[in-house]
């Protein structure tokens, strides 16, 4: 990778480490095999030149982005197709150059194509009859027609049931009528919508015999095939800048008696027939399969967002030297600062073991939808829990540590140059997307205290809520003696004693005369902050057996930092909560204090790994696009090579000057 | 302010508050007089046409962007020069222009010329002599020359003595030869560098007589006074796009034996004779001086951030509904949900108390600047200390809140239209700049250790640590009623605690054989948490005094709503960092759990006001900008209006269609 000398400070981290960073760059790969497919993936995307840029994108303007996003969107549709061709099916390929870190290296602020491979080309595999899967599909894998995946509305998100779209059917010309009645009503939000899809699924409520039937998703086509022009009743465009995804092409949608035939409901699950009578879906849990399928992808996604910030500020931090610790000695590398490290070294932990999380969720997912395929759907509302609080704490923690990482490194972090921006754009989308997190961590709270319920009659509770039970038969946490498996003891017990409170005051509540959803909502931040631990709790018991159990397969050098990084995440977990272990753990001023001087000793025995640690992360120099993260550690000659790009700086004297500037300077002269 | 109907949700927020928002409006802006003088400069600057913008500045690219900045920065500029010959001399009408709300009302990414009137100008008036100021100081005021002040470096930031730049006094010609020896000596950040300044002060180390005599400031030409093209030996440009403040042209500039005359170097403080004979100056303590104003000012900048962004969300908080409280209700006011409630009104709080006490402390500089003219320097050390910690906590809290307004919002929070972003950009740069944040704490923490020191030794101490000393001799809190005034205690006596723990720390390491700076090192973690603990429990004692005085003299209606304000930021307060009280106080779970249910409480009464709490912030829509903020409510009219501005959507079929889909989509048929 390296092209010029490496920055002989970050060399002398790498002659020091204790461990073989390709053993950890397989492993965090899946394995030698995947590690090979994404090397050969790298190649062939990221050594393209028409995939490379010579103007960094954050100096083009909005519409020059999104030309310069569809141009590159197409060359890889161009390249998906040939992989086809050649019978390469592999999803996780598809999913690396549209969504993963692949993807986001050639497109970093998003691909305009991206929907309709991820949501539009999926929804009628999952929801079209045999034949409409014969009439839509082909077309749309070979790009014949571009589609999107419109929900959403101005004035409606999470809450689908106020969706006002609305379908209704004309039995006399056996088509539907969809109409978005009001401003509040038009889709927003669908990625390529703006001006790059030509057909569109929109969800709507549908009515059929003038009777309402609830919500179904229909074919409708948008722009025309030749001309592109949006076709009659059509309001359709492009919703404008956003914080970050610039070149998703986000859009918004207006129906005015949009007519589409009979045919183009999808009508897998639920069937309008051509006399309009309406024959409903067995049952909706499919839709909450997929929802569960995507949260649980975004729990990796944050890992890789970690990972990418946590690497750029490590690497800068082994560069960076500044003010002295001795003042007789000259200025060390920012990262011999106890505080830098407290800043980087807990972001590496947290993508280590969101990543493992991630990992072990989507093992479960797997065996649960199995199970639920058979008609086995006891396991479906703790997964649906789960992966709720999840989405949520792990989207919030690492938007929470990139910036954390962007502050690290002072005034260069704020620089796009350092990639900062665009990954903390990316990151803090998450946050809201799929699910905003508040209401994510009240389902997950629905979740427990109706479980809660169940333990204290005596219930048998299932295995990723049984520590309530313990709980409720334990009054008292003995025994906090600081080990590992005691921390994550504690972390339980908590958790459930959280729970505790919020069903406490939801029933106190009740005897005052509120109704349960009432009660619920006065009650919201007992709840929020019940599901917060629950989740904790599940990551903290993850970490340790996962990163135990990795521990006992690898190479001793590798085994001993996956300790140091368990009991780093562990105790500085602990210390972010110690309010609720104080709250219901009897531990001494004094037993906080050495959880402190613990932590700061975990900080101390990672920094000689701590470079190589996010070297092992293995991403690409494109991947990471920072001028504080390349591998060569040459910050200060990137920073300047960035701005050398600057189009500014192609003249040496600006337009303006002589425009503006110098009539004012000379105005009174 | 109203020019379409007010949406009726909105409306009827404000018919039923319990308080008359001008009254606060007129205290927020600091008298009946000052509040008049706002409106004037609103009406004198907002209203102008020339200064108003067709298209949002989020569309433009970076190049463009400079070029639209610099004219409407010329068109203040000239307004400026016409207050001054109307014999305005307002400091305060200054600022508003070139930092405050009204500046970011015009120049919502900064203004190029701003440097030129914030540090150019007083930077010749404090370091000049009497000579010197003749000779540039009206060249300046008049925008002859346009300056900027040039000290970090690519390579160097907070830590001063860390400077490469260099000047070397040449006796024989009687000029100075500065040098930026090695690329990370470069000067990098200043605003205007870029191509708007034709002259800087460049900050260097000084050497005569081939000896090295610290650092000093030289006024260096820059550009061409006519042509504007870079002097010989300037290599000097734009360093690129940014996360925020993006109007602002920050530079870089290498200087290779440029020669500057004698005279150049500013030489009130500090004088180099013709002969090379240096004069050192007498103390360095007007360098303080300038750092804690400007810290002080920062404060009074995060509470403004803070009241936009919870005013935005707050606004729409009562507009958008969603997901329904009672299954057999309509959607409610977002508003309505106490997890909403407990994101937005904990930052109006906060709002109202850091600005309270950025004015309070603001006093308290006067005062103590006054002494040290004097030449009484006793409370300085105090000063600086407060005045750091505070600048970090604020500013660290202020984005961190800014960051939690967008998220309240959802997916529309993400839209620029919102301005979240652009309020995000500027609000945590401030993190950064003028201090780092963690460096600021540590400043803070360095001196809290030394007094802690100074009461164990039973000294007397001033005033705004003497609390340490009451702590030094209470080994217990005892009484926390949970009253206002305990809470304050108690957050002054797990302050002290902090600080002790962190000067236990800093000893037991000194006995482990550490010198002092290193044992400082190893404790950075306890050090920083002293300073924000110290820091905090400032804010809660002013919070206090400040807002208890103000409901005394205000009318009963706006006392009520001032109380369950200090309420709310109390006990929000304290809940945040409930496990430092758990951890020094002796605490029960269920006492925990109420300060808990009087949080909800305190979210409860606040309900009713907090629409005309945030009216009575009293900004113009101009300086909010925002689809989601303005006055009238009717936010999905004003997002779908700033659409309709969308260059994208200017015409129907984009020509990437022509030049890249289409040619894709067609390849294979």
């Amino acid at each position: 990778m390296p092209a010029k000398p490496v920055n002989p400070d970050i060399q002398k981290e790498r002659n020091t480490a204790t461990f073989n960073c390709r053993e950890f760059s397989v492993l965090w790969a899946g394995g030698e095999e995947r590690f090979k497919e994404k090397k050969a993936l790298e190649k062939m995307f990221l050594e393209d030149p028409a995939l490379q840029d010579d103007l960094p994108i954050s100096y083009l303007s909005h519409k020059e982005l999104y030309e310069h996003s569809l141009r590159k969107a197409c060359i890889i549709g161009e390249k998906i197709r040939k992989l086809r061709a050649d019978g390469e099916d592999g999803v996780d390929t598809y999913n690396a150059l549209l969504g993963g870190s692949l993807g986001a290296a050639i497109l970093k602020e998003g691909n305009p194509l991206a929907l309709h491979y991820v949501m539009f080309v999926p929804t009628i595999m999952g929801q079209g009859t045999m034949d409409q899967q014969v009439e839509w599909l082909s077309k749309a894998w070979d790009c014949e027609i571009i589609g999107t995946y419109a929900q959403t509305e101005l004035g409606h998100g999470t809450f689908l049931r106020g969706l006002e779209t609305r379908a209704d059917y004309d039995a006399s010309t056996q088509e539907f009528v969809i109409n978005t009645p009001s401003l509040s009503a038009y889709k927003w939000w669908p990625g390529g919508l703006g001006h790059t899809a030509n057909h569109a699924v929109v969800v709507a409520q549908l009515y059929t015999k003038g009777e309402f039937r609830g919500l179904a998703p229909f074919i409708v086509q948008l722009r025309d095939s030749d001309t592109h022009r949006p076709m009659p009743g059509i309001d359709i465009g492009d919703i404008g800048t956003k914080l970050g995804m610039k070149g998703v092409n986000n859009g918004y949608l207006g129906l005015k008696n949009v007519r589409v035939p009979l045919k183009n409901m999808l009508m897998k699950n639920q069937q309008v027939l051509a006399d309009g009578t309406y024959v409903a879906p067995k049952n909706s849990v499919l839709t909450y399969g997929t929802m569960m399928f995507v949260r649980c992808a975004l729990i990796r996604d944050t890992a890789q967002s970690l990972a990418k910030a946590s690497t750029i500020a490590t690497r800068y931090s082994a560069v960076r030297r500044q003010s002295p610790i001795d003042p007789n000695q000259p200025e060390p590398q920012i990262m011999d600062h106890t505080t830098q490290q407290l800043k980087l070294f807990p972001q590496i932990a947290k993508a280590i073991v969101f990543k493992t999380t991630g990992d072990g969720i989507w093992n479960m997912y797997n065996v649960i939808s199995g199970e639920i395929e058979q008609g086995n759907l006891d396991r479906l509302p703790e997964m649906h829990a789960l992966s709720c609080c999840l989405k949520a704490i792990c989207s919030a923690d690492a938007a929470a540590g990139v910036e954390t990482c962007r502050l690290s490194c002072g005034g260069h972090g704020y620089m796009d140059c350092s990639n900062f921006p665009t990954i903390y754009g990316m990151t803090t989308a998450v946050c809201t997307y799929e699910g905003e997190n508040t209401v994510m961590l009240l389902q997950t709270a629905r979740y427990l205290v109706k479980v809660y319920g169940q333990a204290l009659n005596g219930e048998k509770l299932v295995p990723t809520v049984s520590y309530i039970s313990d709980a409720v038969n334990q009054t008292k946490f003995a025994n906090f003696d600081g080990s590992l498996r005691s921390i994550v003891k504690a972390f339980q017990f908590v958790a459930a004693n959280k729970t505790r409170i919020a069903y406490e005051q939801i029933e106190l509540r009740r005897k005052q005369g509120h109704g349960t959803e009432v009660a619920a909502n006065l009650c919201g931040t007992f709840l929020t902050a019940a599901a917060d631990l629950h989740g904790r709790a599940f990551l903290a018991q993850t970490a340790y057996t996962e990163l135990s159990a990795m521990s006992r397969e690898v190479s001793p050098g590798l085994a001993e930092v996956l300790q140091v990084v368990l009991e780093l995440y562990l105790v500085d977990a602990c210390l972010n909560r110690i309010g609720d272990f104080l709250r219901f753990i009897d531990l001494t001023d004094q037993d906080v204090t050495k959880l402190e001087v613990r932590l700061e000793n975990c900080l101390k025995r990672l920094r000689p790994n701590a470079v190589s640690l996010v070297d092992s992360f293995d991403l690409h120099d494109r991947v990471l696009d920072s001028a504080l993260g390349a591998y060569d550690g040459n910050v200060y000659e990137h920073i300047f090579e960035s701005t050398k790009k600057n189009p500014l700086n192609k003249e040496p004297v600006n337009g303006a000057f002589h425009k503006y500037l110098k009539p004012f300077m000379k105005a009174h002269l």
